[in-house]
């Protein structure tokens, strides 16, 4: 049977792979696999969504709101925006899909960092479009400039604030000064999956919503609840825009697109502040041990504002370090496949850093 | 700024209305508001899912298994066919959707009944296809033959067994007839959502998927826990095919399109087959109290295989009627989006069918 040939070009995202398949494939008990690869929280889920949870368990047969009303209300009450500026997606990857699928045509160009979510060009592909990248894997600037200046055709420029998977930032003055000479035919993805983690840690990088969208209308922020609120799966994501912007997306967005319980957990985890501040204030203090443990071993580190670290490994294979940190129950992200000899690691709770820490000690002695 | 041209044909799909905005608008309390518009399992979710949920619910920070490897396997067991001849999706909506965009380009024909299930349409228009209908509004299988043989170069054919939102079902024997002249590039949809409860109804109604594939290699069989599982809220659906019609669907799933409480519900919920077979027995008994109800006010009702009922209504607005309704806090589906004078109504408990009666009887005394 021919399927549509945009098909052929379109690789499969490698997800991070689930403690039960290293259960499965290496015999090691669940309870001692330690998985530092997805940039889940490691404090899990906040208890009152937990319990929250638990109360309306019984409700898994009936459909959500689809309209998902109270947690719009409260999300734009958190951002000093409006309801109808944002768009729930399943996880804000769906609202990256949206937005593909909603400004791009066949051979119409996406701009994007050399190294940076992986979704973006997937999605991207599955339009036909042309990627175009810098050079640097980081966020550079001058180079988006350059690039967009020969191509001010470009459809969607994606911008992820702070960048995964390099975990570097750019800071909020730098971003608003290109926004600025870009058309208001471009629609720019800010992403911030992880900027709650880049404001704590340098409040110059923190992009707030409601001012991005009123000086740069052409600009849609998202977010997620995937990270520092502890629901990676639940799958609940959001952008934010003006109504320009997000009516054309609500036009992809499917019927009943998250989960009753989704809806619930998000906005409870909404309402718990201090359990977020706890999760990313106790990231930084850890973090600081995966970089002098990093430098220890003469490898370097790129500076980051997410909840992971991303480890340029030297003298040795990335990939071959982390199989044999898998063999020993500890899961991280190795880049080879974004063409990094690195790790990608999300810090965890004090115990599993030191369990990290103790088996990668044994492997590099 | 300009989007995508594909996206001014679009409608958005109407939900049936939540029991949350009918406490907002009418000021019902929720205890009293009766929906019967989505054809939800008026038993709710299976106790052993719930009990299953509530263990589980403090891993809701964790991503899913991304391969859904237990599900599949089970699902796999429980029709005799393989784990890779399956796909999952977010709702077997998100199958269909899979499905359009795969087969699917600009300017192709798709074919479906003259009233079925409204995303066929809602996707086949996002990529631009051209939507044929038959001029009945059930499955007619000799208008499709007549469309299909003017139009050899169709797509995709949507077949609803039984069909939404009207309830009826072919047999399978003019189904696998009609099969059998198809050309093998012709991609074939049959959607079983339903089928738990026509199998019941008819044995010879019944459609397996293992040997639906077997003889029809460009068939895709979709199943749903949304119905008779009990797991509406939870989104989770299925597809199964041979290997050269899975593949390409797998090229357009996003990572993590279903949450891990639903993940975990669904393999509960496929082990409890003593609730499905109560829900479903239960079903039509209360169905001929709908039947009796409709025929003594002198209104026909459609033959149904499913969990709801379609009543013409003959006389009187089915809009007000079910405006009426609602204000009453029983919430149906009123058909005039899809140019019928009709009501839908989900099968209810005991009760609520009592309930139901009581307004309506109220409403057309």
């Amino acid at each position: 049977m021919k399927f549509n040939p945009l098909l052929e070009g379109i690789t499969i995202y490698e997800a991070g792979k689930p403690i039960e398949l290293v259960v499965r494939e290496y015999g090691i008990a669940a309870n001692d696999v330690v998985k530092l690869a997805s940039n889940e929280n490691p404090f899990g889920t906040s208890q009152a969504v937990v319990d929250a949870i638990k109360d309306v368990a019984h409700l898994m047969y009936r459909y959500p709101d689809d309209s998902s009303y109270e947690l719009k209300e409260k999300l734009a009450h958190h951002y000093g925006v409006e309801s109808r500026n944002i768009i729930i997606g399943s996880g804000s990857d769906q609202v990256i899909e949206f937005c593909v699928r909603a400004k791009v045509s066949k051979g119409d160009k996406v701009l994007m960092a050399g190294t940076t979510f992986a979704m973006y060009e997937i999605y991207s592909h599955h339009v036909g479009a042309t990627v175009l990248r810098t050079t640097s894997r980081e966020h550079n600037l001058d180079e988006f400039r350059a690039i967009y200046q020969e191509n001010p055709d470009i459809a969607i420029i994606f911008l992820c604030l702070p960048n995964n998977p390099l975990g570097e930032c750019l800071g909020r003055d730098k971003v608003y000064n290109f926004l600025a000479e870009i058309s208001p035919e471009t629609l720019v993805v800010v992403d911030g999956a992880y900027q709650e983690y880049a404001a704590y840690k340098d409040p110059s990088k923190k992009i707030e919503p409601a001012d991005l969208i009123a000086r740069f209308p052409n600009a849609i922020y998202l977010g997620t609840f995937s990270k520092a609120y502890g629901l990676g799966g639940m799958r609940v994501g959001y952008g934010i825009a003006t109504r320009e912007v997000i009516e054309p997306l609500y036009k992809l967005r499917p019927p009943f697109n998250i989960t009753t319980l989704s809806l619930r957990a998000a906005i409870v985890a909404l309402d718990d502040q201090e359990f977020v501040a706890m999760s990313v204030a106790h990231n930084f203090r850890e973090m600081s041990r995966y970089e002098a443990f990093a430098h220890a071993h003469g490898w370097r580190t790129i500076e980051s504002y997410t909840n992971f670290i991303t480890m340029l490994i030297d003298g040795r294979s990335s990939k071959k370090l982390a199989e044999a940190l898998m063999k020993r129950g500890v899961i991280v992200r190795d880049l080879t496949s974004y063409g990094l000899n690195a790790l990608r690691i999300t810090i965890g709770t004090s115990e599993q850093n030191d369990r990290f820490f103790e088996v990668m000690n044994e492997l590099v002695k």
